[in-house]
């Protein structure tokens, strides 16, 4: 993949979603337009600080659970970006609740499945007119448009060998097989569709008992997308390369 | 598996759990409670028709999205079968809105997560000091407790290579993972737990064009739950007992 002209990010507040945007702005191509969205744009005081430094950077609203800030977020990436469209989008918010199987309740399954499943698939929909877009300068070999879903080892059913987080493993699994159906549909229009497992990384997600840091998990994953291609794109696959099984 | 002594099925107003109501009362050794459920008794004419036959089939209300539902039915099979407990639940019920990419909404993707994949999850939770209690008597090579998943060959992600149902296939590889969670949980406790492709079968749901029937499916899935085992209990399998990857 050649580096993307646009990149949009969401969950940007903190963690993994912050770190893309600080490693963007690092790589020997940086996007010219790079969209850092978050559900509380005011409170990301860390985000506010690292859009100083870059005038590539633009901060916007997107809670991927309410389809009028995915909207709103549409317009003002399409009035930005033009003809060129969007190249990349990276799906990145996601929660977990850390639930077990005697805690869990019906609403905190709906919760996260609708973070974490709806909340890919309805940013999906929104921007895919502009990842078409981006899309039309495609050739097979060096597709210029790309959807990465942040999964999880998590979402893994040949590897679950515990029976701990049940609404984050399911919602997880979810997601791999939207990202199939997603691949499935784009293949051949120029879109790579893909997911990833981040590594478990030292995030408030991840906790500091995490063996990786976010500096080298999102290194990992940017080298990842760039080597994306019609054959791995959707394999699971962690931020080092290896190849996940469902 | 050793036959079981009670039986508990969800869905079993018409398509796959009718009939196995209809066949639990034809094995060598038939159950002495057949727990039939759906969320509309007196709508199930056929059902009520089948248990004039038997007077070992209880036909009861059971919603698999209205807790209220199943721990009443819950309460009423615990005065029935006693210290003997429950021996197999079939979490059956199911539905397909069969919508596409483009007519998929967010309330389509949750009404669909909350009955196929929360139904058995929390079915099962209301059900399983039953079943824990039936598996008191089991060995590791004869456990005498079973739950068994109705999942899909449109769950195997490796297998998914069109874009359509999405809400559906989604909701699938969720409850795969929800097997494998529970397999896991219960697999020391004497409770096999699996999940099952039933074949394309014709009911509602699958449509005239399907090409198995449902005698003939519903005999090879009671087939394939007799034969479970340590090794394939948490394997998906089809209903000619043919493992599908996840
Ligand atoms: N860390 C790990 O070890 C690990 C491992 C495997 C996979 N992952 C995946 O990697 C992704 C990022 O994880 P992380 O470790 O960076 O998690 P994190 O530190 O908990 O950050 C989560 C991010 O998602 C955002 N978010 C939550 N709900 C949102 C919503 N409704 N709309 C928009 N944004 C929302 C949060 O925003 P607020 O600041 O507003 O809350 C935050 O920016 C997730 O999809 C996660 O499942 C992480
Ligand atoms: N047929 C196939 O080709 C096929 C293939 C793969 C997997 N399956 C799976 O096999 C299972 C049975 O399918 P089928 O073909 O028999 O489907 P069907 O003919 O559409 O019947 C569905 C059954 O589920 C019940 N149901 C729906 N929502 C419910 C709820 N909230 N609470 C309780 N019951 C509810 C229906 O009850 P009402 O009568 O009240 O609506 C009906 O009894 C499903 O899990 C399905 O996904 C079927």
């Amino acid at each position: 993949m050649l580096p993307p002209r646009s990149v949009l990010i969401t969950g940007a507040s903190r963690g993994l979603g912050l770190e893309f945007v600080k490693q963007f702005l690092q790589v020997p191509t940086p996007p010219e337009f790079l969209f850092a969205t978050c559900r509380n744009p005011d409170n990301a005081k860390e985000l506010q600080e690292v859009a100083k430094s870059s005038s590539s950077i633009t901060i916007m609203k997107l809670d991927v659970s309410e389809m009028n800030t995915i909207e709103e977020a549409k317009k003002l990436v399409e009035s930005k970006v033009g003809a060129g469209g969007l190249n990349l989008l990276i799906n990145n918010a996601g929660i977990n609740k850390k639930v077990t199987l005697e805690t869990v309740t019906p609403d905190m399954m709906l919760d996260t499945f609708n973070i974490n499943v709806n909340g890919p698939l309805f940013t999906t929909k929104a921007f895919l007119p502009l990842l078409l877009q981006a899309a039309r300068s495609s050739t097979p070999s060096n597709p210029s448009s790309a959807i990465v879903n942040m999964s999880s080892i998590m979402s893994s059913i040949a590897r679950t060998v515990t029976s701990d987080a049940v609404e984050y493993r399911v919602s997880k699994s979810a997601l791999n097989m939207l990202t199939k159906i997603l691949h499935n549909e784009l293949k051949d229009k120029g879109i790579h569709v893909g997911c990833l497992h981040p590594g478990w990384v030292q995030t408030d997600m991840g906790t500091a008992k995490a063996p990786v840091t976010v500096s080298q998990s999102v290194c990992g994953c940017i080298q990842v997308m760039s080597n994306m291609n019609a054959e791995n794109a959707c394999v699971l696959t962690d931020y080092t390369g290896n190849p996940l099984p469902w």
